[in-house]
């Protein structure tokens, strides 16, 4: 595997051998399946998870890694093409990326939406241009539009809690001060119909997914049997539901203006799932959430304190997908 | 061992133990004794030695570890039970301490005091909500009220000092611009009185510490053998001194209050350690300090460039015994 | 080898065998040669490539490494001798440079000039202080006048190219916003005097490089063969050139005074290098630089993205180069 950059690049079957993997390597440790190899980290953004999970991965692997931070200790890196260079940022990712290639086995990155033209962020442009820039196997640590070391957790999190292939699973948009990236509901939306669920997107009017990345869900439930709706009836999209994943995001019918997403996300703070969300569900419903999660604000402390929760454990299975990933790339 | 938090959780013949071991590593490296093992370090507060010595220790037992900062490369992380997460920690530590956790075999964790409420500083709130978090075995890398690592390292500086059991061991507070946390000092005259030592803490008015410290020191010094008591009498105290522990700490009668400490403190800028400080202490009298010291402030250059000073042995000291407690948590 | 401050104090047969040693370590890995191994990095300032590169080759070594970042995550640290520290700084480098020695086996260094004393950086007065205070081997990663590791690097890159050893070298000064340190021009012009070149330091009026630096590399031309002028000659200086090492570096008639120097650089945005600039130079001539490089302010991208660049394999080779280093420091 010389890429991991979207799970929609994967067969199926590729996929459950990773989880396969994941699995073997939970079971069966291997402490000297990466001995001499290196892991280089650059993270254009912040991270706990992400940062923790590949380095004690890679550690438990019997391999090393470094982390390079721009902004951090490290000069901020240009990112736009013919760029003249008269800004922050020191140095541009056209040297920067091969340079950090060079130094490593395999490159994970982490390079967020820019969340000025959605047009851009769908296509990828930034994470598809380090891509040409990396001649060694590359990580998607969460682009623009992905994040498929999450989607791979959280598809191990599902056949963990033995959620049914054909179980209504809604991704539910939820409440943030902020616009946050699509990153995330991009992935969950694509990993739930691939899984072949019946997959529903719960959000409010002006926050409906690219219908890029509908079409993308829509590919893949039909490929695995499972359907992708969207509605802002939130009342008829729990019903039956046995997984609620929460996730902000930023309007899409407003993308790149702060402003106008502000004022519309202002009257929107009762989309903080509580218990009385899971009223219709089914009575084991669970509660996911990629993390980090604003307390009190996105999801109430009442359900992520309670036994609907299984966000911790989505965060732990971060570690042994991942062992997977680099174990196909570099054992 | 599960957990490193207080000296006092610990026998003497434990600690002893531990002192043991630290030097026996030293004269008989064990360079794979923790190998495949990860120590997760968390810093919530700034480190040099803390954050250098783990990472070191850890690497010479053949481990590996990964460090993770809020607010450096990682959000910020809310400590607040039951808050409304409207401002600028994106994480809360119900859901990181696990997460972190679960990645390693062992997490270290910085968390200094909030410096607002002495009771709640006292009673360790924010570090015993970490450790009912953690289900892996816990460093406490300084807290609100201790830094066992410290007081460790300490305890050999004086066995190698050879500084008698019941030699004058005096605690000296010494002038900051700031108000600094009690951790050190409260950690420092528990350990001496646990070695045994007569014990004096030397503080300007306004600058007792807190009558719950004082009385697990002379619980200790009970014990032991020795003693403890706080005196404003700089000539009194430092009379037959063997040892100068200089330490700052902010004022305990203006508590969480920045102005009034600011006012009472104004007139304290003599207390920094100079050599007349020791004309009736013993002529071999040692001056130590945990480190970061202000020089010229706090201690004055003469003092730490000379003969008296074993600063830096107090720090080097760090490795061998932090080495030891994670061989006990972990071999 | 217990220091690697300055090429200038080795031999060059010392540089040539440190030359074939990174050669051998490519074609035959030594993956445990450095086990259980510590090194420590300090960063004064950033870092992209030293740091990545210091841990990806001791880890290729099959030892560890920490770093220490002062003001992210680690508190500032005071430099100067004799300081009353009231202000920013927490620790002097009096205690935190021997301590961080403590922990490790051999230590790196970056600080930068401090670009006020012209006199004091030309001294190295910080790095003979922190040499002073280091009893472990100590690495220059680049101080006030030197930057050995690439100066080492850039020496392996000329000999990957080919180009002979009598070929003309032309290092040219290039447009920045800023006054940048003379660390690099120092380095490389003595390099390329010590590797025989004829080298020709091409540069605005205002931008002459000191007398001590053209001096030093006057010293090595001639025991080497070589030559080192000086010219503001752009065509002169271009004719024939085998390579144009493109650098930015502040002036040196207005040294420490940023305003003045702001004025003198105004006018100097065509020091950009383009094509046109090696219209006269060897039709195979090679463009230079250490990076990080501002694109379309110092070196067009129709350069850097062109055959002559090969600032890429400058950097790939710091990794190989600092191997050598680490090597004969420490197996």
């Amino acid at each position: 595997m010389r890429r991991f950059i979207d799970l929609a690049d994967f067969s199926r079957e590729q996929i459950l051998d990773l989880l396969e993997l994941a699995q073997a390597l939970q079971h069966h440790p291997e402490p000297r399946a990466l001995a001499g190899k290196v892991l280089g980290l650059a993270f254009f953004n912040p991270s706990l998870r992400t940062l923790a999970s590949f380095q004690a991965g890679m550690a438990r692997l019997g391999g090393s890694s470094f982390v390079i931070t721009p902004g951090q200790g490290t000069w901020l890196l240009e990112t736009q093409p013919n760029a003249i260079m008269k800004g922050a940022a020191a140095e541009h990712i056209r040297e920067g990326i091969p340079v950090l290639a060079s130094y490593c086995d395999a490159l994970g990155v982490r390079a967020f939406a820019d969340g000025k033209s959605l047009e851009s962020d769908l296509n990828e442009s930034l994470f598809r241009m380090i891509d040409g820039l990396c001649e060694k196997p590359l990580i998607n640590m969460e682009s623009a539009m992905n994040h498929p070391c999450q989607a791979l957790a959280d598809w191990r999190t599902l056949d963990e809690m033995k959620i049914p292939t054909r179980a209504k699973f809604v991704l539910s948009w939820a409440y943030h001060p902020k616009a946050l990236p699509l990153a995330v509901p991009a992935a969950t939306v694509h990993m739930a119909a691939m899984r072949g669920m019946e997959v529903v997107v719960l959000r409010p009017e002006g926050y409906a997914l690219p219908e890029q990345v509908m079409e993308k869900a829509r590919l893949a439930a039909r490929e695995a049997g499972g359907s992708v709706t969207e509605t802002s009836d939130r009342a008829a999209a729990l019903n039956g539901a046995s997984v609620v994943y929460a996730k902000e995001w930023g309007s899409t019918a407003y993308y790149g203006d702060v402003e106008a997403d502000s004022r519309l996300r202002a009257d929107l703070s009762d989309w903080c799932v509580r218990e009385r969300w899971f009223e219709r569900a089914r009575p084991d419903a669970k509660l996911m959430h990629c993390l980090p999660v604003r307390r009190n604000v996105a999801v109430a402390d009442g359900i992520l304190d309670g036994p609907r929760a299984v966000v911790k454990q989505e965060a732990f299975n971060r570690l042994p997908v991942q062992m997977a990933v680099l174990h196909r790339m570099l054992a």
